[in-house]
């Protein structure tokens, strides 16, 4: 039986022939009704891979891990010598991470791979594999599922990985899903949260607060539904996957994690970590422009406003970050000190304790 | 800094210092309250592993796999050479998969964790991690939450497995939790569904249908609550990880599955993954005793029956299988066949069809 390829993933055929990873989602919802089984068919042969990539062999195969088991109780994967697994799980609840109302299929599924893939990004890791856990009201709409998983499984492929396996179950009550993204990264090469020391510079990519811009708007005007175009950076984050790895590879990073929780929060972890503090100038924090005609977010959505899936770093003092890289802008936004607080200066020099007030504050 | 064992996993603690793996939790649901968070600590509290442990080195570090960079966006975990990762994840719901006025919070942390093993069992595998997403209403008692973690704990612990991580959200109605268990194998070494041949015998472990017998039992006078203690398989399966491993390091299961989905369902599977048929003996099957006083469950609910989760396997002709091993019965129920159906032998010598009911037929 011939290996072959799938993305970045060698799959070893079972012997009974051609069944694919998500063949082997298992009914363990019980009394899974008819319409479901239906959508789960759909699922299936939206992750079938296409038999042109299946026989690219070209893609990258010296970083590949290998799969192999495929349709049985477990994945089974297999890395590359001197490598390491990374391992993620990501909630993504109707009512809670999304509303059907406010968000459209397609940008369910892509925010959330998006989530695990962007932890992945912040270790410097490369994602391998993704396993969906998915259950669903039985009211639900055999083109929603359509349309949530070609998007789900169109960004992964983006990005090398491949849906190998999950659950599915009836809902209790809406959309619930749970994904797992398994990466991969060089043994001992993972960036941490805990590697800041004083006098490291911080450093963030791209641009802050408009995840959280989309959500005060949705809220403010609940029935008016948003164009996802005004607001790319909530309905269709792109996780740093290639800007976390050149940074790993190139030894640039100190310590990193994505701003999933907001910049405040999210630097109180790597602090926290790291057992230091932070200074932070106001001026300096990159603010996402968003909306129709397009302006500028206020400071607090940037300092606090949650899910940019950004990555926020710290570097050695002596090390040169260039001020783009992988096409995406890095804004050095403060350094890293002895003193265990966070101090946020303003533009008249006068440096307050910034709170972590991320995620939480802005959730309702 | 001293690398330390829990279990059968090397821990390299970071350099802050005694963060446990579940301190990374996020609170990735927004707006978690005050409650959960106490909700939370508790089960870090319960997940931290005790002093002692951490001192004995003594703990099969041959077989281990290594975690490293603990507390941070992924979990990572390094396998021993010469070995596969093994992944699965498995959604247990409220209102779905138990019920909170049958099942004790006990029940319910060990049932969750068990579906998890189970599937490694079957591959013949051993844990390494277990990955926990976990979201619960606002008005959930903290003693609900710590008797459910305390439970799925000790489980892992009790098969080497360490609570490496895991995701926590508010939920919008009910428990909702999702388990991922990654495990272990030799390379090419898992036992997969798809090795039987014709010729191979069939065996299962235990005895069947004593948790559906629960499930009809509580069905029909719901508001009677079980003792646990007289349907031990319902309420506190214990995965065959022990009889798994054994099996495929002496080589003696061609193909394995565990029996969560119900006998004929899960036959079905083997059969399907292998292309093969089966014949089975009514008269073989190993029927549960259940209740107070104890009684033999119905052929049907040992043929259908499911979250039995005990291991279905198939032997090559000339293999000897013992009839107990790590101190389970082993049952020699039928053969595989060339014929793609599945055939049911009643007393009388006659052969019958057996559709796979499974599951789906005993849930509601």
């Amino acid at each position: 039986m011939p290996d072959i390829l799938i993305g970045r993933l060698l799959v070893l055929h079972p012997p009974s022939g051609a069944r694919h990873p998500i063949d082997d989602v298992r009914y363990s919802g019980g009394a899974v009704p008819l319409p479901e089984k239906a959508l789960i068919a759909q699922i299936r042969r939206i992750a079938r891979p296409d038999r042109r990539k299946l026989a690219d062999r070209s893609v990258r195969p010296t970083r590949t891990a290998i799969l192999t088991g495929i349709g049985d109780d477990c994945a089974v994967l297999r890395l590359l010598p001197g490598h390491e697994s990374l391992v993620t799980t990501d909630f993504s609840l109707e009512g809670i991470h999304f509303r059907r109302d406010w968000h459209p299929a397609e940008s369910v599924g892509h925010r959330c791979l998006a989530r695990g893939l962007s932890d992945i990004a912040a270790m410097g890791g490369e994602p391998v594999a993704a396993f969906l856990s998915l259950a669903l009201p039985r009211d639900l709409s055999q083109s929603w599922v359509g349309r949530f998983a070609r998007s789900l499984i169109s960004l992964a492929e983006k990005h090398g990985a491949t849906l190998a396996g999950g659950d599915t179950a009836e809902s209790p009550d809406g959309i619930l899903a749970d994904i797992i993204v398994v990466g991969t990264v060089p043994k001992g090469k993972g960036v941490l949260r805990s590697g800041a020391r004083p006098g490291d510079r911080v450093f963030v990519s791209g641009e802050l607060g408009g995840s959280a811009a989309a959500v005060l708007q949705m809220r403010s005007r609940p029935k008016k539904k948003l164009n996802p175009r005004d607001y790319p950076r909530h309905f269709y984050p792109e996780p740093r996957i290639e800007l976390g790895r050149i940074l790993r590879e190139k030894g640039m990073a100190s310590a990193m994690i994505d701003t999933s929780d907001g910049l405040s929060t999210d630097l109180a972890h790597i602090c926290e970590e790291s057992g230091v503090g932070a200074e932070l100038d106001a001026n300096l924090v990159p603010r996402a422009s968003v909306g129709k005609p397009a302006r500028e977010v206020d400071l607090d959505l940037a300092l606090h406003g949650g899910e940019d899936y950004e990555l926020l770093f710290t570097a050695r003092p002596g090390k040169r970050i260039p001020a783009r890289m992988a096409g995406i802008a890095l804004t050095h936004i403060g350094h890293i000190t002895r003193l265990r607080t966070i101090l946020l200066r303003n533009s008249k020099g006068v440096a307050d304790e910034l709170q972590p007030r991320g995620w939480e504050h802005f959730r309702r």
